[in-house]
């Protein structure tokens, strides 16, 4: 039985909570958060929640799964003995404190309002000592069957990689949807072909399953959807995807 | 039954050559392709391929399913008595030939090389007349149990809306795959991230799901990754999508 505290109850501490509270070999023991819980959300975790970081209990693992910005100021605050601590973050480096540091980087978007499936969700692991590594790497398996040792670089360049799939892909969808909105399309239409442009790269690099105006250098195409685009930033984002496809595809060739 | 001829076997063209033989209400009664095609294809489409289009059959409906730029010149070169003639495209407007004229475009991203479902591509009806657009809808119900009439000015704003979350989309995943290469990270770990970010938005819109360095307005990070990326073409993007997701949730408050 692996004893977890959690510190930080935003998107990614709660999904963490959720996912500790269904694994038969992991206790979360509890939940620090800045701020009081609503009783709805108190209900929902059953597990004790405090507001002062004096009042952690003796645990295997303290997991920080705050923003980044406040790492920092929780390990000053810490009065506790030598023991490990993680944090959950996809940029910040692996943290110098006096315990046993490691990382615990969960590679996926999380909204509270999204139910997840955890099991296939990446967990990036990183630790100073292997016996840490272990322990963070159980924590994992218990949730999850996607365990990845990954160093600091690497999960930097991943946190980057995720902007671009998943926050700028989201944008796009924001767009589409706008697009949708301003002539009375319902953007329902849209959901098949968002899905199956997802699953495709799953068996088809992105490389080659690139389709579209931009790779077929359609100019009139282009020209005339440039055209309809009202929104100067959209118009911008246009041109831009549009010559970077151009351009990536003839280095390509 | 519905009889068909098809003129055009590209993406799309093979698709739904591939749709109509499974379906029992429609007979494809032959294929028109420029240049001839390959002995596998012709074996596995079953259907008579012709090379000359003075050729083409009687038929219920002819499905001009070829670029863009080809279907004006394929029109006039037609020598049919008056039929059903639509196009699949989603940017041209409902053609004025000699005869009745509509639209077949099915919203979806088609590669030879990836089997797809037909049953939920939306198919976007349009026709000059009432009967031809009976026709169209029972050709696409036959494949399809997703058909919506859109005229033509919404079509060509759903096909913008396309190729923002569809085409633009794959381009940023296959950044995504280009930085995870560079730095020998399996570009699998971000699928279930990718399927998550696009599952996410049937439940909840895409203004709401927006997460990320640029809605928190975390400047720390997003000054990190811009550092991170050598590609200046890949750089300019990031720059262009966080200012623009900025913007967006910023109009929205």
């Amino acid at each position: 039985m692996i004893h977890v505290v959690l510190i930080g109850l935003g998107n990614v501490g709660y999904h963490l909570a959720k996912a500790f509270l269904q694994a038969p070999s992991v206790q979360l023991l509890q939940v620090y958060n800045r701020s009081k819980v609503s009783p709805t959300l108190q209900e929902e975790l059953k597990t004790e929640i405090v507001n002062d970081l004096r009042q952690l209990k003796a645990a295997d693992v303290y997991l920080i799964a705050t923003k980044d910005d406040a790492v920092e100021s929780i390990i000053h605050q810490l009065t506790l003995p030598k023991t490990r601590i993680a944090h959950t973050s996809g940029s910040l480096p692996l943290l110098e404190t006096k315990h046993y540091d490691g990382v615990f980087y969960p590679l996926q978007t999380f909204s509270k309002s999204k139910p997840l499936t955890y099991d296939t969700i990446p967990f990036c692991i990183e630790a100073e000592d292997a016996e840490t590594y272990a322990i963070l790497a159980s924590l994992a398996k218990a949730i999850s069957s996607k365990v990845y040792p990954i160093t600091t670089a690497q999960r930097q360049e991943l946190h980057v990689s995720a902007v671009f799939v998943c926050n700028f892909v989201n944008h796009l969808y924001t767009i589409g949807e706008e697009i949708c909105q301003q002539h009375a399309i319902p953007f329902e239409i849209l959901h098949s072909l968002i899905e199956e442009t997802a699953s495709k790269i799953k068996t088809l690099s992105p490389l080659k399953a690139q389709t579209g105006p931009a790779i077929r250098k359609d100019l009139k195409t282009i020209e005339r959807h440039i055209g309809q685009l009202s929104n100067e930033s959209f118009k911008t984002i246009y041109q831009q995807m549009t010559h970077s496809i151009i351009k990536k595809h003839e280095n390509e060739l």
